[in-house]
This record gives C-alpha cells, sequence and structure tokens, in this order.
C-alpha cells in the first residue's frame, strides 16, 4: 500500500548516515533564518491556565478556531491578494493533511451505495492516492489519473496550483458536470509563483508550513464557500481529533500577523520578498549546474504580472525541482541519484515516470549546497 | 448516524441561552484555578524560529515525538505509580481520540477480507462507535456491547477504566482467544480514582486534558509493548496529520514535569492531592443533594488503596455522575433535565437506558452550584 512509501519518508533519515544528502521531503527549514532574525517580537508566551477548555468560539461551525487565528488568515489573504476571504467560512486542521480528509468527508453523502471517485492530474501529490485509501472506505476511493477519468457520475478533484510536485498553475480537469473540486493552494504564495488572480473557488486549502514555514506547527485552513461544507469539514476535524491544538493555533496567529506586518516593509524583512530572493538564488543555482550537461533538465516556468509585488514579470520559484533524467540507459532517476547518496522522491509516487524525481528545493542550506556538488560531480561523470 | 450527536455537542452551547447548564461534556475547566495559582512558573516561551520542522527525533518509532515530552510522560506515570512505561513504546496523537483511530488501524490486518469486529462494555464510552464507523473503512466494523458478544474470530475490545460514563474498574470481557485489547485509562489518575495498581497491559491510552485539565492542548498518549504496533500507530498520525503539533507536546512537557515536581508536595499544591479534594468535594455536595429524595441516584464505589497517596481507604470520586432517574413515569432522563434547563448526556448515546444520563463533574464551579440548585428545587416539585 502507498502509505508504506510515505510512511518509509518520514523514517527514511534514521537510516541516513551523514553522507546521504536527504531530499525527499519538503522540510521547509529555508525559512529558519527569518525567524530568528526576527528575535523577540516573534516569541510567544502561553501561560499555564491557558487553553484548559476544548471551545474557542462556540458561536461559529467551526466550534474550536481561535478567533485571532480567523482574523490573522482573513488579514494575510487580503494582503497577499491570492485567495478571497469574504462571504468564506474559515475552518482551521491539523495540517491541510486533515483537511484534504475532512474536505472528502464533507462531500461524500452519507449514504451513497459506491464510493465516489477521486482524481487528481498526473503527476499528482504522492500523498493523495494513500490518504484517500489507507482506511478502505466505502464513502470514497481513489481512481487515479483525471485526464483518463471517463467515468459518469459524481467525482471529486483534486486541483493542485501551483502543482506538487512539477510547480504548474493548474485548473480542473474533469469535465462531466457532476464533480465537486478541492483547491490544494499550499503553494500559492509568493516566495514560489507570481500571484496572477485572486482566487475564489469553493474549497481552498492552505498551510501554515509552505507559507511560513513552521511546519511543526501543524496548522492547515481552508477557506469555504458552502455553510454546510464548512460545518462537515469541521464535524470531521471534531470525530478525529476533537478540534486542533490551541497552542499552535494562536502561534500561527503570531506569526501570520508579523508576515502581514512585514508586508509593509519594502526591504528584506518583508516576508514573502525575503522567501522569493531565497528561492530564485536556489534556482538560479539549480538551474545553472543543470546547464553544465544534458543529463538532466527542469521545468520552464512563463512569467506572469505579480499582484503582490506589482512586477510584471516575475519569475516562478517552486518549492520542488520536478527533475528529469535524459539519459536513455536510465530508467530510474531516484535509483540513480541513489547511488550518489542523494535521497529524492520518485515520479512513481506521483503516478507519472520513474525518469522524473521531486528534489526539496526548501531544505537547509548546506544540503542544497552538497546537493549542487554532487550533482555538478555527477555530470562531470557521465 | 451517532457523529451527528457528538458534534451537536460540541455546537450545543451556540443554542444554549446563559440559563441553560451545560454538563454535557467533560470540559476540564475545574483545574483552571490550579493553573492559575501556578502563576509564571508554568508560563512557557516559543520563538519563532522554533518548531519549523516536521522532524523531532528521526531515530524513534514515532518520528514527531519531543524527547523532552518522551521523557515527562515516563517520569510522571513513574511517580504516580499507575502505568509500567519500561520496555514501552510511547506513541503521541492529537489527543487520545487520534490514537483510538490509530490502535484500530494499527490492529488490523491490511488484506483482511472481513473487517474486524470492534466491541466495549455497555455502558461505553460514547464516541467509540462514531468514531469506529463514520468513515465506514472496510477494516474494521463497530459491534456494541463486549458482553453480548459471541462471535468467534478477531476482535478488539476497548476496555475503558474508570469507565466513562460510570467511574467503574473493569477489566476485558470477551474471551474468545483471538481478541486485541486497548485499555483506555484516560481517567485512571489520582483525583478520580485511587491508584491500586501498576498496570502493564498491551495498549493504554491516556490524555493531557484529563490528567492536568488542558483539553485545548489535543495531547493524547500511548504507552504500546510491541513495536510494529507502536510503529503502525505513529504511521496513522503520520498519514492522517503528518504528526502532532510541537507547541503542544512542548507545552505538555512543560505541565507534566510541574506535576511531577508538585508530588514532592504534601500540602495544596501537589496537583493530585489538589484535583482529589476538588472532586471530593463535588461529590460529596452531590451525593447531599441526591440523597434528599429517592428522585435520582447514583453508584457507590469500593474505597481501595490508593498506591499514589498511601492511604488504605481512598474513595473513587469519578469525573463523571452516572445519574440515574427512578420515577417510573420518566423513562428519558436527559428529556426530563431538559426541561429544567439541563444539558445532560442520555444514557442511549453510551449504549444503555434512557433512565441514565451522564453529568460532566469538571466544569465550572458556578455551572456545577447551579446544577446542584436546580437538582433541589426538581426534588421539591416531584
Amino acid at each position: 500500500m502507498a502509505g508504506k512509501d510515505r510512511v518509509a519518508s518520514f523514517n527514511i533519515s534514521k537510516f541516513s548516515p551523514p553522507g546521504i544528502v536527504n531530499l525527499d521531503i519538503g522540510d521547509p527549514t529555508i525559512f529558519e533564518s527569518y525567524w530568528r532574525k526576527m528575535g523577540e517580537k516573534s516569541s510567544l508566551v502561553i501561560s499555564g491556565n491557558q487553553f484548559l477548555s476544548y471551545f474557542s468560539d462556540s458561536k461559529n461551525e467551526c466550534w474550536y478556531l481561535e478567533s485571532k487565528l480567523e482574523d490573522e488568515i482573513k488579514r494575510l489573504h487580503s494582503v497577499v491578494g491570492n485567495a478571497s476571504v469574504e462571504d468564506y467560512y474559515v475552518v482551521v486542521g491539523t495540517g491541510s493533511t486533515q483537511l484534504l480528509q475532512a474536505a472528502l468527508y464533507a462531500l461524500c453523502p452519507d449514504d451513497g451505495s459506491n464510493p465516489v471517485n477521486v482524481v487528481s492530474a498526473v503527476p499528482y501529490y504522492s500523498s493523495y492516492p494513500e490518504l484517500t485509501d489507507f482506511l478502505r472506505s466505502s464513502l470514497y476511493k481513489w481512481k487515479g489519473d483525471a485526464r483518463t477519468y471517463d467515468e459518469g457520475g459524481p467525482y471529486i478533484e483534486f486541483v493542485t496550483s501551483p502543482n506538487n510536485p512539477d510547480g504548474s498553475i493548474r485548473e480542473a480537469i474533469v469535465k462531466n458536470g457532476q464533480g465537486k473540486l478541492v483547491h490544494d493552494l499550499a503553494y500559492y504564495w509568493p516566495q514560489y509563483t507570481p500571484i496572477t488572480s485572486c482566487l475564489g473557488y469553493d474549497i481552498m486549502l492552505f498551510t501554515l508550513s509552505k507559507c511560513t514555514g513552521h511546519a511543526g506547527t501543524r496548522i492547515g485552513w481552508a477557506l469555504v464557500k458552502d455553510k454546510d461544507v464548512a460545518k462537515k469539514m469541521a464535524e470531521f476535524n471534531t470525530i478525529t481529533t476533537i478540534g486542533v491544538s490551541k497552542e499552535s493555533q494562536i502561534r500561527a496567529a503570531k506569526i501570520l500577523d508579523l508576515v502581514s506586518d512585514s508586508c509593509q516593509n519594502p526591504g528584506p524583512d518583508n516576508f514573502f520578498k525575503h522567501g522569493q530572493s531565497l528561492m530564485a538564488e536556489r534556482w538560479e543555482k539549480l538551474r545553472k549546474v543543470v546547464g553544465q550537461s544534458g543529463l538532466f533538465s527542469l521545468p520552464q516556468y512563463p512569467k506572469g504580472h505579480c499582484l503582490f509585488t506589482g512586477e510584471f514579470s516575475t519569475e516562478a520559484h517552486p518549492a520542488f525541482a520536478w527533475m528529469k533524467c535524459n539519459k536513455e540507459d536510465i530508467d530510474d532517476c531516484e535509483k540513480f541519484l541513489r547511488g550518489f547518496q542523494i535521497v529524492t522522491r520518485t515520479g512513481r509516487r506521483f503516478g507519472s515516470d520513474p525518469k522524473y524525481v521531486r528534489v526539496s528545493l526548501v531544505g537547509k542550506e548546506e544540503e542544497f549546497e552538497l546537493f549542487l556538488e554532487r550533482l555538478l560531480a555527477i555530470q562531470e561523470d557521465f
């Protein structure tokens, strides 16, 4: 089962001798230096008598949502301009991972006789198949690639934009008229891609991990248009975890507050501009190394007018490199790179060709530099 | 579906005019005054650059577990003497609710042709049916009362001790030789019941909510004997939420540290002795009011030798009162009490008789006092 692979990814570093560069997981430690520099103003104090109650705001459909977090989520989207918040319900989750499952639960009828088909276009985020199928639910079932899906009847399509693993901007594929869409917008932030429009889809998912780098905080949020869907998503989070850590919620509120404030700043303290220059620098270095030979290739991205920076010709700098090995006799790029102590995620996990791998570009600086060194050495050998 | 009821419980206070006393949910705010009194020494500071990574300790089977939390969990069990920790694996979850599901996932074969039956003795914790069945998994299926269960083949039994709702001390019921047990020990702490022995079951679940009162923190933990089971439980938490909030984990570590320290103290700063006197006081008041007439009755508990306090004749003071209405023409005690603006949870939700209700005794002082007042008034009327 696919779940094994994913969990193996999280346990992989225990088998990693110091020489291995692990770029399998998108562990967003690249932003750590920014937060270190912020110093005390980014600190949070929690006193012993806080958060004894399960409840935050029992008037809200999402009864466990801290109102301060709701306010900061809405404020940040308004500042960045990436998603509409007016007339949307906010549902918070333990990472957007929990919300993906909550959306499946909310969009499937309780009493359906057949499981609803779940699809996403190849290459799709490697976790979709496993989080859909690992409990063998009769409510929904993974059906694979949206591009080849041609059944009638109800379905759910995950639309990831920018896409994980390949950074492309996407729209829904299937058009049989009976679909429900879940837009996974984890990477729709200015450090990764130009913000070309303010999105207003039915269900839009975001996560603190990829927005500010706080992956350990496990906070995701959904902007949901329909009240009953929002309510049922909150119901899922109630049944599975009786809400979401309040410590994480107020920490996320604090971090988002600082990020929104920083957007007033034209200099390097502007979080997204800082992030954008970090990502641009890594992509520039990577493209230079890959350009040394024809052994590997990388996607090209169209430039766009970014509403956030106001710049007309902004490049995308995705969190992952979707790298192809062009050598004919190398069918399995992941295996090939592993031979050089570089751990990546095989294209197979994304429903795609094993000639591709996904490489995390959001890890620690020293890991990234070591990766470049090795990539250079490999190319010299071949 | 039962899930509706549960979620309704969490949304109920939105429909509660100020006059309603809501004792449906066991929201453990009774301990707030203790934590307020602890003041600054119970405060925690989190800086902006903490917890960017998903990982805590990649050498641990539970790779997202903060080692400080693991240490404090083991220390507290050693101080209290309620459960063995030597040679046990610690798996942390987003509340013990997530761990109940993780245990089901870990104990069922991936490739079983039939769902494994899940049972618990009536009256059972009202969430078991819904968290087993809400996704209509083919791995496991709720089968109800363990006492009447007589099928062969594999099964899983939830053993809750002290039991929620009725506070009784329990052991496994079904004995067909093919069962796996999950011991839910959320209330096996000195404020609720004498600690009569140090337990050493295969899977033992605990939660910060009921131990220290920090329900909003959403931290539960499992002590697991078998390495593969521990690993598969951590796998469940990886797939569903990619681990557990690190803010909550270090907060829980801090709180447990203070509780263990306080156990050295013979006075009212000893957390469990303080909790015990609070619970004893409420039970004494409640028994006095209920004793005014024969309209209601409450369970009696045997006294026991508490290894923690060293006292030979310690009474149990459960977190909930399992209250029976003895009046012949009142079949539905929950409905009857609701007529007097007292919201409780019907016995029906626990697989039991609607003549019973579960009443939370761990809420705010003013709510408890209002409950007693109304109970007294009801008895005077009847």
